[in-house]
């Protein structure tokens, strides 16, 4: 049974909370519960962590080295400047697949620019609370 | 029976010849066979059109207002700069989605900006062949 | 009698269609019918000519060489990219006037600029379906 | 009636004077002449103003308010700098049409763009003086 | 004998016609037929093309591919902005050279760039029809 | 009892009138008189300058120095690009204060950058007209 | 009674310390004293936090939902690049003001753009510790 | 016996109050009274005009039209954006000479570019009230 | 005998597994040995620290405030953008050598930058492992 | 017979030395030899110079005013910044070729822009030492 | 007796022959001798020297230190690049005026930015050979 | 015994008098001497050469090929703009280090980018006379 670490950036604790205009009212818990079923139909075995703590992510990353067989990451804020997150990445080399809930195109000029996005396999954004769902499939073959 | 227009840009007619290091080996029209096979799954009705011509494409967008569903889209070069296309797309507002075979952060800077994703619901990119059925399970929901 | 060729780009078909907020709910057939209205006041005569095509385009404008007195052209998203369509218009050096149905400078940061313009004589945007017999009127005295 | 107030901006007292490989021979006086003429077969009352002071052309549209019922300005120079002009037509929210004498696309880089043009109805430009009376009837409906 | 593809992209059905400072006075006509004397000269079979239209363009070197030995090209305004004919070039794999008949470097700034150039062999500029002749030779020991 | 010039630049005569979606509808005068009386409580003697015309309000700097102890200014649109203002206030030496109604930091890109800033002690934007008497109240420890 | 938040970023439990030059030589622990003094004469609730991780002060807003009535931030150098406590403030949507001990425009050019700003009422700052008791007065009308 | 109209932009009224470490001690009066006296000399007619109002430096260009025989200017701060006075000494035609009392290459990055040199004769900078002299030495045998 | 606080960032724990391409096969354990070994010769005491946490280094800096004489540090990713670590070592003001293992201007574009570099004494980079040891000599007489 | 200067830049007399992966292993001297035996069938004079020194390359060009008929130049790394041997040219007026050995295209962004190229007839890159056989067959009819 | 060092860098040997159009038809020599003459009337000595060498020139201001009074510089194309001559006029601290033939803000873009002018007392263009001569006198006071 | 070439550049002969205040009192003879000493300890042979002659540095590193082992090179101003020294180090592939004794990222904007650095093994800079030192010990295990 392969092992995906799911991980959640800063804010995504506070979805449903947060500007539903752009991100929905789904909570995370919600996402997460939908994400396990999934997961057991594709018998793969998740393990959820959200932080706002930058440093956090990047230990839960080292941890994962060795311990999982692949990554889901919506880094939420830090997708736009945090290139240790994408240092921890490659240092792991695990696959991993980046996620967004809005489509970050439509949005303000600064969240155009992924720095995470040079160091995984692909990225999926603009589906909602689906693209947690998609980028679980979308990994699955690269475990 | 919701029907979907799977569109595909320019020089993708050229799959499996087109530098496979980036691209992979897989051919066209397996990947549109995959993907008839899981529209049939899905109980979607597919058109697939390719064309290497910005025209074509932007004739048979216009062609799916009021007889299609939605649009699943892979601009190939046209991404970067067919502000005629994102028009097009924007013109008859079907729910759209952007795939992208190859990651496209990781390659040439041009390739980064998408200048069609601002008018889609999502984007989807760096999963090979795999893309296109991401893409038409993404899409689903919204038809 | 003087022969005026009037060029409408890609998606200008749609019109009436595409993003109503933005370009109003008359059609090109509409707006072609009043030109020719504008052209029988002024003693003009009319081709009218619309094509999603760039080449299908550039072939026209050659065509007008010396067969037709002057071009009113909207050129649509080619507007800002199109460097082949502003080539073929100064090769032909017939007098040219470009209009646009909204004001581009209104609108995404894009849209502002146009390629089209240096090889033109003057250019009229932002006065709806209006923007087309106002351009006439202005190429008329260059015919 | 309707009342129109014509702008004219810094140096175009100058007209026929100034630069007449750019501008032409003919004075502002003739211009408005014409305008005026023209105004009579539309059935509008002009009030003409031209300035080489910024402050008096923004004395000049606030007086316009609740006085006028739309705007005609060449803000020469003033175009590509004056956000206090433009603050002052975005203030009294009056139909206005700006007009440039030369083809402001086909001179030096810094004339390219318009701080004025995001807050008018349209632009028209390269047309010489006939640019004015352009300008006054792409006004007109929108009195 | 290895054969040749030598393709024209836009406006160059109109040398002669277009811009004769920049361009001289010589047709395309005239060009082809000393081209296929040296080709003579060099046992080399060649098929010329010329289009205005990007598509055709690609086309014709997707058919080149398995056909021909090599491709010399003069991609006209399409030098500045079509990634779709630069990724037809790196699709097919075949040596290819660009050349241009103006001094690219002397003229507008977007004449500058070019997005083909990073997937030819080599390029040849500002010679005139010339420049025709020279890609030809400089083409003949990579075939 | 410390002397105070408060200026307004550009438009702000206009205030209640102008985009009243973005700047309130309280009138100059009745920000006037609030700062009046709060000028009273703090024993400070207030004169109080609105001008459209740039000159005007350097004279009023200039005029300021030896006769006032400090200035509190608005300076509206010239904010962004009055470099002859910022020498002016560089040149006296008066301890000043800038102060907008909006939060200039949410509204175009242009209006984010003041040239006035980097001469004054410091800037307080956003609070409508309260802006004006939470400078007041900033300007007088510097007195 | 309103509640307030008044958050501290990095290296601001350094002042009196840190370049005394540029920040004075009051300590944080001094600033405070000052703000609840002014908070019990405005019958305001202060619950002070600093830290020198983005992570706790995204947390700390977090909390402030549903518990405190409007913040006070000074985010210190996370006012440059911290996108994560930008989207914390937005997600929680509370009336909050953004002060800053110097005069930011007047020091290196990274300073000179807050991340923060667009989400916030206002902007103060360069007043010294001052900042903070303006701030506190800014805040007061939006709890 | 030439005419030379001699023109001081902004704050320079206040030469040796204004920043006397950039700018010296000595007034504007000391200096007009030195450059009279050189053109005493040089047998030359000085008129002096100094305002900080832009459309009055503007005038009095217009005014120098056929009464004057050049100009020697010091735009002070218009230097940097006042494309208006730029169209000015355009239009009028004048030889001029460009002088500036500070070196504006070792100072604020704004300064380095100005939009008045393209249309002088030449510039000189850098060498305190000296500048004016050198200027109308420089000036002479254009006249 | 003299103190000195030696910091490693983000991702430098996993040196060893991190793109040995890169880095090379040594950990980080194995480089702080040596580096207190070098110690003892020179009769430093040494506080070796790594985190992934940005809040975590900052403390670490506070704290070295009065208790170390000096800092050895190897930012990891946050040279990039960690302006609250720069801070904070302009805070305390402790004599700092920036060293890098890899030739950071080898690599991406965004590592070329560091924005810690202005506020230390030097930086060393690209000599692997070794670039501690001479980052430590080149600090001792600093301390 | 016409007479002909050959100008190298700095490090190509250690061709056949330097990366040959970008430049082959063909020496200057062989590629002198046969260019000096292409000269002898187009009945050209070739004196050949090559230096690192930038200063000695403008005496070269200098020199060849008047004894020359033509220059061919590979300007090495000069081609990137030398305006001084871009001046030298532009000075002397002679018909004049740059080639370059490899294709700067597809090397680092500075090797993209030539700043020789707008001062001489045409520019051949890419085609290894071929590049200046074609030079020179280039620079013949313009002799 | 003040001793002045006059520089001339490159390509300024050819004046006369050099673009007569820009530079005008005075050779070198004339000027010098011009300028002898005035410094016999400032009872100055000159030390003249022209090199196409970068390193001759920096050489030459070298030994200036100590020997000369002051610098008189044309650096020619160096003006745009050559930090060395930039760093060797900061080294000596000799007073220095850099003076132009031409006006270098009516040419190429590259060449309205002078990378010597920092580090000089001021800077004189456009005066053609007069120039020189302004420039000896504004030398003059700073001897 | 390993031998290294120690190269210094424009300007570094001045040591000690060229702005002591950036570069301290030592000369360079007194650093060569320290330097000397240091390879003795290190059994190095070191060759030490200076110019301010960009084509002799070259030169020398051409020299060096066959029969140095290493570089130690200072490239003064150099650093931001000779390619073509840039080049001579790629070609002769000898392992180099460069140093500056001042930080370059303290200063002037364009002395953070060294054209150089990519090239090397690795780049040491701001201590001083140290630097050199320090510079050799590095370089030594890539002899």
């Amino acid at each position: 049974m392969k092992r995906v670490l799911v991980l959640n950036g800063p804010n995504l604790n506070m979805l449903g909370v947060r500007e539903p205009g752009v991100y929905g009212t789904v909570t995370l818990a919600t996402i997460i519960e939908g994400l396990q079923e999934l997961a057991g139909e594709l018998t793969l075995q998740l393990e959820c962590f959200q932080s706002n703590h930058e440093g956090a992510i990047i230990d839960k990353i080292h941890e994962a080295y060795g311990t999982k067989d692949g990554i889901l990451i919506n880094p939420g804020a830090f997708t736009h400047y945090s290139y240790a997150i994408r240092d921890a990445l490659a240092t792991v080399q695990l696959p991993t697949v980046e996620v967004h809930i809005s489509n970050i195109h439509k949005r303000e000029e600064f969240r155009h620019h992924s720095v995470i996005a040079p160091v995984v396999i692909g990225q999926i954004c603009g589906f909602g609370d689906q693209s947690y769902a998609l980028g679980l499939r979308a990994l699955l073959p690269h475990l």
